[in-house]
């Protein structure tokens, strides 16, 4: 991290206007407080569009490299040798604290339950249970990082999904249909994941993550009604509980641009913006006091540099309007890192929004 | 069609209040007039979820139904033998009018393209050709029909998508890539498309229907600002080239919450609303003077009546609270119907909006 611009342990703090450079600006931004620039990162920096990570990784499931803490640090780290990035993610899956649901990933499908979740005796497979691969891998992290370190959790819908449908899914029809048809049972279920998360996160505080997000990938696929009455309290559980902690809570869902005033109020400190709306609206959607991540299209990073760059400009421009960029928006895409996007496209971004946001 | 209340030819003209009872409630809401009761309609009514429809379709390509105008003037009229609906929407496909290009649509998959669109060259392969067998279909209808036929067209970027895709696609990678590197050809391309569109809606409103729609699917892809750069301009030549035809014009596009404005600047007499937009949310987006047409989460019809019921009530609700029950709804689902939907679902839905919505 030679290149890192961001954290020098040894050097002194130096004051820039009114920042406080011995805060990271990642947390700094997070947190409304000014910064130096705009800091940025990518959802899935680490994953399969670096060829570093596919030689290491080889075939079968991602879980075998989260099981294992040293290999999971390592994939955690080698975005950061190629990307000024403001902070690491940790490398893990949301469906980590549900292995003893029997959830696996599939190689090219993604989550996979072998017996669904259908009634109120199978809450009993759902228990809080701790992951200490996953504590010992922040441990190791922690001591090599000079940039916060991400640690996170899924959604309460999203988990929900994935045990109710057995897989990925197109409309989540069973999910949909179990929280309708037996609201109380849903309810338990989405209780029970917010307490698995909630979990889950407050180790991963204790370890050593500086921050945390919340993937609620999926939860855009619900009428904001539908968000509201049947999962916007488990979510607050969620955000509640790691309150005390004081770590910035990030929120984020794909197509969730009619959820993202709900995500401010279920308590985010961040709310994670996709590309489909731009970041002034957002900004009037979630109101004041709540930073804003993202949001350019992850498409862009497959065109040509200058299409990129003035996709990435016109995020930086929709952020200086909406006057989230003082201090309340962090760079991200709107949503993963896509698998065959190349990585100097991705150094190439970071430089840029470092570039053109310092303030001098 | 004994049950249907809309139309009866030999009725003498009944005032109610101030509708106008000549004017059929779908085409009276679609203009912002006075109507009887909230009329309803279904996106994909005519289709797998019938099994009079599973019956003579048989397997093979949808295409092959829709070049047979007796059959598909057979499949339009299935559903209005089932539901109180007042209105038919032809039995076609959004790619019909491309098949020049040597688009097929696969039972399962969807639309294929053998050799996708890549350059200027491939223009050669995209020609307005009229498509006889369609208008044939119209004619045979309108003999038959006693509630308006809607016709319709695929937009401008849901219809490039499949060329340059070559098929279905999750992320539109190509196409937006396309889009954002060669914005010359990509324009041309539109273009072509909207003026496609534009001669088969004209062709089959001159043959009977009585409306339009621009099924603009997929749309929400992109966000707000490359849809207005890149696609509006399309889609306004469509909606103005309509214009003189004096048929109400809708426009719909899933998870394309973003882009209402967008489709009623372009021009839209109806902006058709996904369930993740409420409608008075999405009445505040598109301003006054435009009805909407909506929205319904497909899912509910899915769940026990009594789930279904409330979840219709919530919509008509909120229709009420944005004043667009006033003349400016037009009661359909978010999204087609799921091929698993009980019809007889469908059909007390359709007689729950009728119901509840009757100016006594």
């Amino acid at each position: 991290m030679a290149d890192d611009p961001v954290a020098d342990d040894g050097a002194p703090a130096v004051t820039v206007g009114e920042v406080d450079t011995s805060s990271p600006p990642f947390l700094a931004a997070c947190r409304g407080e000014p910064v130096p620039y705009t800091p940025v990162w990518f959802m899935r920096q680490a994953g399969r569009s670096l060829p570093e990570y596919r030689a290491q990784r080889g075939p079968g499931s991602i879980l075998d490299a989260v099981r294992d803490p040293a290999l999971a640090a390592e994939l955690t780290l080698q975005p950061l040798r190629r990307y000024e990035v403001d902070a690491a993610v940790l490398f893990s899956d949301i469906v980590v604290p549900l292995t003893g649901f029997g959830v696996d990933v599939a190689p090219g499908t993604g989550p996979v339950v072998e017996k669904p979740f259908r009634e109120e005796a199978d809450l009993d497979r759902l228990q809080v249970t701790p992951v200490p691969f996953v504590v010992e891998t922040v441990r190791l992290l922690t001591r090599e990082l000079r940039v916060p370190l991400i640690g996170f959790a899924g959604g309460p819908f999203t988990l929900a999904s994935y045990l109710v449908e057995g897989g990925p899914s197109q409309g989540y029809a069973l999910t949909k249909t179990l929280m309708w048809s037996e609201p109380r049972l849903w309810a338990a279920l989405v209780g029970r994941l917010a307490e698995i998360a909630l979990s889950s996160l407050r180790d991963q505080v204790k370890a050593g993550v500086a921050a945390v997000q919340i993937f609620e990938s999926w939860g855009g696929a619900l009428s904001p009604a539908d968000y509201r009455r049947h999962v916007l309290p488990a979510l607050r559980a969620v955000l509640d509980g790691l309150a005390p902690l004081g770590v910035p809570r990030v929120v984020f869902g794909v197509g969730a641009g009619e959820l993202l005033s709900s995500f401010a109020e279920a308590g985010a400190d961040v709310v994670g913006v996709d590309w489909r709306v731009p970041l002034d609206v957002a900004r009037a959607r979630v109101g004041p006091g709540v930073a804003l991540q993202g949001n350019l299209d992850p498409t862009a990073c497959l065109a040509p540099w200058s299409v990129l760059a003035g996709e990435a400009r016109g995020v930086l421009a929709r952020a200086a309007r909406a006057r989230v960029g003082e201090g309340g928006h962090v760079f991200n895409l709107g949503h993963g890192v896509l698998p065959n996007t190349d990585p100097d496209q991705l150094a190439r971004l970071a430089e840029l929004v470092h570039t053109e946001t310092a303030q001098s």
